[in-house]
């Protein structure tokens, strides 16, 4: 494997690492607020978080083949890049909705302008790719 | 990367597009209810956005591996429209749940034809692979 | 593709079995408890298969990224050793959260460890390619 693979595949284990936070968060709001499986509904402290992860789980799969596909046809490095800022939004997003919900709009922008560049990128790369 | 990847790799960008034109579609819907977060709860018209958005991710999650397993093992070309099958009728089953739940079963059981051939090809591929 | 990836090749296609078991399940406990979509709450045995469900869909979205990069950058055979153990752990997760979710810490801890093994491997080849 090309080793400029190796930039967004760092990236992919933040984005990875920062899921698992967000579910581990959950675990650890469910023994706080004493909210037994199968319930997710509860306190808002406790919705928050929920709603956290899930917002993270949604972000990660439409991130994750934007990135890679960005990766292959138009650059790595530029993918990568682009990928850090998402990852560190999304870290931003996390905290600023589990405190209050209303101020999560800065980061949620921040990470779609980034995922919105890699969707552009991977598009323009493969549509102009001179392999077809 | 063989020319011929770039058709499972038009088909992941449009599966991608999809999640996030549902994610949108929640998100307006949030607007249109009045439905703060972290709620997922409401009018049966957000429930409706809100749980096309959940289907459509489990989706995503169990489609884009089954695709490129079948481009990698099986063929590229034949993934890519098989793919592109699966992405219309779950554009066309996010449509249908969104006016009414009960019209959803047709386009659900093409999505999901489509899908059970992309695992028969990759496992039929994969485990008769003369590279074992 | 090298042969051994064919390992990790498998295990995806287990992971994503499993996945769409779960899914298949959820549409079953609808049936019974006639849960019409888009509710998502009900009796508690109803509940307990949605939340396998997105409980398997959080899991596989972190563990296949681990598995393909622990595959990739240190070793597919020992990656895909590690992945098998996972999704044998989750699938005694699935059957122990539906019988009574208290039951489901130990498959979990498994799970989690697996996981873990495997986030390990895949950074510490990375970091130590000789590529960079």
């Amino acid at each position: 494997m090309d080793t400029t693979m190796h930039w967004p595949a760092l990236v992919t284990l933040a984005a990875v690492t920062l899921l698992f936070a967000c579910a581990w968060y959950v675990g650890a709001a469910r023994g706080k607020y004493k909210i037994r499986a199968p319930a997710t509904t509860g306190p808002e402290g406790f919705e928050r978080a929920f709603r956290v992860q899930m917002n993270t789980l949604e972000g990660v799969v439409i991130f994750l083949p934007a990135l890679w596909l960005a990766a292959i046809y138009f650059s790595p490095r530029i993918a990568a890049m682009i990928g850090a800022v998402w990852v560190v939004a999304r870290i931003w997003y996390a905290f600023a909705y589990a405190r209050n919900p209303n101020t999560r709009g800065a980061p949620f922008v921040i990470a779609y302008v980034a995922w919105a560049v890699l969707m552009i990128l991977a598009s323009w790369g493969l549509l102009t790719s001179p392999l077809w």
